[in-house]
């Protein structure tokens, strides 16, 4: 058991070690490496990758494993924590035939250009090979790690969002169904008046990142332990909680999209560096789940940073970095603007109220591919029915469509639900936030000190130690429940679009 | 055979997947990690060293070495050329005692921090101690490592410049001293006139950066397979011929000093990008030795970067993008600026004439350090000296003296008289392709297509697969000879002070 537990830690630390090589790779990887340099950077990958893998899969450490999963109830509950997931996730990965597994890796290689080009194209008979490859792979991976507990479109849900399943899932977008799609339409039949005379106008790139920066020391960013970047897609990368990044992409003729994919990550991020310093040396580091980490950003980029006190406080400040293009606007203008909701075609364009709707379509369209309703050949039919369904929309481009999102392609089947999750996640804990933490008075510190403090004693230090509904149980002190994020919506709308503002019919 | 050559190849390939890793990280140490991450980043490398380490020393890589070295004459000559080289570099590294080995290293981990802050104290005693240890460290690896072709400080001279030894180091700088030290002397009485009124102004970070990506068109660095970037101080990092960085710093009341680093590590980079592609995967990428790879860095930075034919064409661009800064002033003046040539302490700031003199100064210090001649306890005192001899200057502060590099700190003996080498190859190398090349023509049409093609033929193509004697045998046709090097700066400096400019007596 000490030998184990010796072998054990002297392993990790050496699959730590690659896991950080394999960070700071894929972040100059997407941050600034040479175009060219490509081909002989995945060769050297592959090769770690493989050594990697080897160590991972060496009978040294699967056999301290099984005696420390043996005898787990003698562990400290972290390590018991770390130990019982390893088992779980090596034991899922044994059952899948090594060949299989091979060639869906090198599917992988291929699949997400094959989506892109198709995409480019506007084509979506370019992709349904590969997609039906991709289905074909994933309804075969849940035959094989099919379980007592854990049975058809659940086994991929768990990779996810443990402990959520169709059943979870199901109740949480019916009630998304019932209450939030006719309040949506009642809401897309208004529209917003106010002084949109800074849209379109020119912001340049340095005046956007002088506010991005702003904008960290206002999230209480720690830029000792980290920084930000540029990238194609903005994304956070925690490394560890002394070496948090995250990138951010500017568009010259729109201030917005910086601004809320900045405060977005910064989410992420804090989340990152409020982990316990002691789970760096673990694998229980970073986020509880897809679905919490999500939250996090969510409770800062919706709750926080599309508040009406925050742009109280920090318009002036945008206005004083962009005099011009925000000459005669107010504060009450740049929040309406920010808040308007609106049926679109594009997910990540969407609001926040039509954002959960966006993937209720796609989580019955993942759950009728994995039991067999819904085939791939027509999928695309599915899709524009239900988007009518819901948005009054007809979609007449693919790639506006079932060839938007790069997910399917990269084979993230069950990775969507924990989007919507995660909104829902933050409208509860900022409920039971705003029970200790005056919120609103914080905010005009011009800071986010107090409440990063309460997340992190809430949730961020548990890093992912444990599991989400116990994070959700912790914070909130009850089980997980949509009625906050519901009504969360319905009342920030009904006073936005009706009592607040001047309502115009469309 | 046959299975040592496909067990050598499968190591090697891991062995440069680590090195690849090591690059990525240290590239990301020096140009932008967060501050606050190298405890746990030193940690990572550390367990990532210890697993290289381990890889490149175990049993099943040294038998395969020695399979194929002793049955060298059957391989192709670059595959023999790399065992022998391997075999040599670790017999070396056997002959140490690990604990001894061990102990240095971790000397290693504090010594440059004690320099910095002696230097920073301007006090040598705080530094005396440490450098004690590290001269008595380099004695006794000298004892062990010692042969019957390579004595004393041979021993590590040859570990930067396999193939030179003191007798070849003795004969060079006996001949800087009799022609270049009375040379200098009687330059530096003189000063040269000419409208110096853009010294001091401000030259903004950006349009600096501007006139350096400008560079890199003109000396066809490829930017697909390669990127410029900041840090403190400017390097040069060829990971492999498709992924080649280098770094610049901006000093906003002088442009001169990043102009020259840019052509400097462009030199570097040009080289490093020109290697046979198909050495990426062997460990004979990169430069044939630090003195070549410095010949490449002094030709362009000097020959090229530094001529009145250069100028010619560029100062237009660089005063179209300083138009103030530069107002009055003509390609003349700014040729005159940059080539004059003074007494000074600081060996990086030196032109190109005193340069030589300042590491003539460091190799007679590190002979005498190495054969006994001298001790640590008074060696600032003979710096003096010699610095008094060679410059008539009178050091007063130990930060202009003795503690100027970080070289010794870093436990680099050894490897200072390549740099001074690296300027008199560059003048060989230069004569010779003048013979092949119009070097001034080619110079107008504004790149230095011609020259980057004869030296990759020459030079860069053959990375390190041929020994520096070797290389410049090809290259030139004949041995080296330091004549070349004298010839040009006498040339070069009598008409710069006598013939072309105005002569001043100071």
């Amino acid at each position: 058991m000490e030998k184990a537990l010796e072998t054990y830690k002297k392993i990790r630390n050496q699959m730590k070690a690659y896991q950080f090589a394999f960070g700071i790779i894929s972040w100059d990887s997407s941050t600034e490496a040479p175009k060219g340099s490509f081909e002989n950077r995945s060769k050297a990958i592959g090769t770690l990758s493989e050594m990697s893998y080897r160590l991972g899969t060496s009978d040294e450490y699967m056999d301290a494993i099984d005696t420390l999963y043996n005898n787990v109830e003698k562990l400290d509950k972290v390590l018991a924590h770390e130990i019982v997931e390893i088992k779980k996730s090596t034991e899922k990965q044994k059952k899948i035939p090594v060949e299989e597994y091979v060639e869906y890796r090198t599917l992988m290689g291929s699949s997400q250009e094959i989506w892109a080009d198709a995409k480019a194209k506007n084509d979506f008979n370019l992709f349904k090979p590969t997609l039906k490859k991709i289905v074909d792979y994933k309804r075969k991976q849940i035959k094989y790690q099919e379980t007592d507990k854990l049975k058809g479109y659940d086994v991929l849900l768990d990779d996810y969002e443990p402990g959520f399943t169709t059943k979870d899932y199901d109740k949480f977008f019916d009630e998304l169904k019932e209450k939030l799609v006719p309040f949506f339409k009642e809401i897309n039949k208004c529209e917003l008046q106010y002084n949109n005379s800074f849209v379109g106008k020119e912001f340049p790139r340095e005046k956007q990142i002088e506010f991005c920066e702003y904008l960290q020391d206002v999230l209480c960013f720690n830029k000792e332990y980290g920084l930000m970047k540029e990238s194609v897609h903005p994304f956070t990368m925690g490394i560890n909680t002394k070496d948090v990044r995250f990138t951010n992409n500017y568009h010259e003729d729109d201030i917005v999209s910086a601004i809320f994919s900045a405060i977005h990550e910064l989410g992420h991020a804090v989340y990152n560096q409020q982990n316990d310093p002691a789970l760096d040396e673990t694998f229980l580091s970073g986020g509880a789940s897809n679905g919490i980490h999500e939250s996090q950003s969510r409770l800062y980029e919706n709750m926080i940073g599309r508040s009406r006190e925050f742009w109280n406080v920090h318009f002036p400040k945008l206005k004083e970095i962009f005099p011009k293009q925000f000459k005669g606007v107010t504060a009450t203008d740049f929040y309406k603007h920010v808040n308007r909701s609106f049926a679109s075609f594009i997910r990540i364009e969407a609001d926040e109220l039509s954002y959960p709707l966006h993937i209720m379509l796609r989580y019955d369209l993942e759950k009728g591919l994995m039991n067999g309703e819904y085939e791939v050949d027509n999928i695309d039919k599915i899709w524009e029915d239900k988007f009518k369904e819901y948005f009054g929309l007809k979609v007449t481009k693919a790639s506006d469509g079932i060839l938007q999102d790069m997910h399917w392609g990269g084979g993230l089947i069950g990775y969507f639900p924990t989007y919507a999750l995660g909104s829902a996640y933050a409208a509860q804990i900022y409920h039971a936030m705003a029970k200790d933490v005056n919120i609103k008075e914080e905010l005009k510190t011009g800071k986010t000190t107090l409440i990063n403090k309460w997340l992190k004693e809430k949730v961020h230090i548990h890093g992912r130690s444990l599991y989400p509904k116990e994070i959700i149980k912790y914070a909130t002190g009850e089980n997980f429940n949509s009625k906050y994020f519901i009504k969360y919506l319905q009342k920030k709308y009904e006073k936005l679009y009706q009592e607040f503002f001047r309502v115009n019919k469309k």
